[in-house]
């Protein structure tokens, strides 16, 4: 691993979720001297100072990026350009900059166009997170064993991106260089489609006339109920993400209602074995998920009491 | 409530993983005198004995449900005919005969056909489950606070629904009467159209030839690892609920995909309102279900630490 020494200052524009995960993880693993930040509102500042998460709170990104030697910007995509242009004239000779969006295929465009050439741009994507905002829901362990992407151009100074690559280490994640085509494609069937389908889902459930809300409430621990968490996810965040990552999103949405139309035909013409081999193919992979160890094996997500955490499949 | 006092003998046709909860549950409960089981293999019997939840196994359910005032049916759907026709010549007059299938309109028919007149058939369906299979993965604690459904039609014996009303209630369970086609609509949107959409999406990751197998499983936990809780359910069992509710699980999935074609022109032609507004109002569902008591409060289904538990949406 690279050199761990840490950053003098590390300035983090935004402070919710992820901004005050890596905050609290960064003060944890001692690799940031001096922690600012800055939000678009007054309270949330106030908020972030009242946690003692960070050393200091500023109103404007220009402010807060003073002086610091990595920047990480922790907001909605769709910020971006006007991010990069207000701090533009404000870095640091030599300063990191990265970022934590969910899409990384645009980031040199929008954040990089305005960056000046004495910083090194380097996009990032930490895949973790919970379904709550703000800087009261972050914590220390967000990143502990999760997977953090970056992804680099060939331009980009390579002692930049090891000096990153041990930064996210020391947070707990553990490291992956992509190109950022291939992150969008993947994200896109691993984290952004399945936030469209449940957003959907709910949405669907949410509007139906034949059964009333209180049933859908009532009798939701049939299934329902699992896709309502990401459903319940930052609606301004995952508006940018597909917008930002639309070709991706359209194509992996393309194989899943191929797919979907399929199985409604194996319904209609009563092919139950379709049915089962799909049902039965799905299985395994939860438990491979849980090997690699991206998954808790808590059954049920550990609703239930520590005695039925028992597996097996006989009968 | 009704007369609690406990059933003589019980009889359980299957038991995984609800049948063995019920037998658990009707232990600690002190509902039943004498708990009786039967399932297809030697092995599953053995099991049932080895854990102690049962008080005799039987290779037939013929043989389980003599003398038993009390019988459950807990075996998939597609297995009820041939069960009505072993068990008819042998119930005790005055039986009870219940069942715990997903799919509520054709018991009647499937179940009921084959029953004699001095028995009371009255259909019921826990909302309560986990992933896993078999006796070893059954909970005593599993239906408690969750509601359990009874289907009766007008002319059932309204003694013998007070007195299976009470026992469910000693289980744990909420007790819900409700008609059965209605039952089937509404358990069509909150459980069977969920596990549907949930196997899909995992098999149309599991196909990706773009993406590999491995990328899916590495960065599932932005958002893939939860479908892949309701996709490890059992094959066999969510088969039959669709070919057994197959009208209304057809009507939902026109609703979910019609609903879905929509986020999909959204996203083509940019419309980040739309999302914005969908993404918004589902967002105050999952709050309504942790209001009423069907789930509980924990943040990303418990996964993180408790620091996490805060919930907040500022930025």
């Amino acid at each position: 691993m690279a050199d761990a020494a840490p950053f003098q200052r590390l300035a983090l524009i935004g402070i919710g979720l992820i901004g005050s995960s890596i905050a609290r993880a960064a003060r944890r693993g001692g690799l940031a001297g001096h922690i600012a930040a800055t939000s678009r509102t007054q309270a949330t500042r106030d908020k972030a100072m009242d946690l003692g998460i960070v050393d200091s709170v500023h109103e404007t990104a220009a402010e807060a990026v003073a002086d610091a030697d990595l920047v990480i910007v922790c907001t909605h995509l769709g910020s971006y350009e006007t991010i990069a242009r207000s701090i533009a004239g404000h870095l640091k000779h030599g300063a990191i900059v990265s970022d934590v969006g969910s899409v990384k295929g645009q980031v040199f465009r929008t954040l990089g166009a305005a960056l000046p050439d004495h910083v090194t741009l380097i996009p990032g994507h930490p895949v973790s997170g919970t379904e709550n905002s703000g800087p009261e829901a972050g914590f220390a362990e967000l990143f502990d064993n999760r997977w953090w992407i970056l992804t680099p151009d060939q331009e980009t100074d390579a002692e930049a991106v090891e000096r990153l690559s041990a930064f996210v280490a020391g947070l707990g994640s553990r490291v992956e260089i992509m190109d950022a085509r291939r992150h969008d494609l993947v994200l896109a069937i691993t984290s952004h489609l399945p936030h469209l389908i449940a957003y959907n889902i709910v949405g669907t459930a949410d509007d139906l006339e034949t059964v009333t809300q209180g049933e859908v409430i009532k009798y939701s621990a049939g299934g329902f109920r699992d896709f309502t968490r990401i459903a319940a996810s930052d609606p301004e965040f995952w508006r940018d993400v597909f917008l930002t990552n639309r070709e991706a999103v359209l194509e992996m949405l393309g194989r899943f209602t191929e797919d979907l139309i399929a199985l409604q035909r194996a319904i209609r013409w009563r092919q139950g074995d379709t049915l089962e081999g799909l049902f039965t193919r799905t299985r395994a992979v939860r438990q491979r998920i849980i090997d690699a160890g991206q998954e808790t094996d808590a059954v049920n997500f550990g609703r239930n009491p520590a005695d039925g955490r028992s597996s097996g499949d006989s009968d």
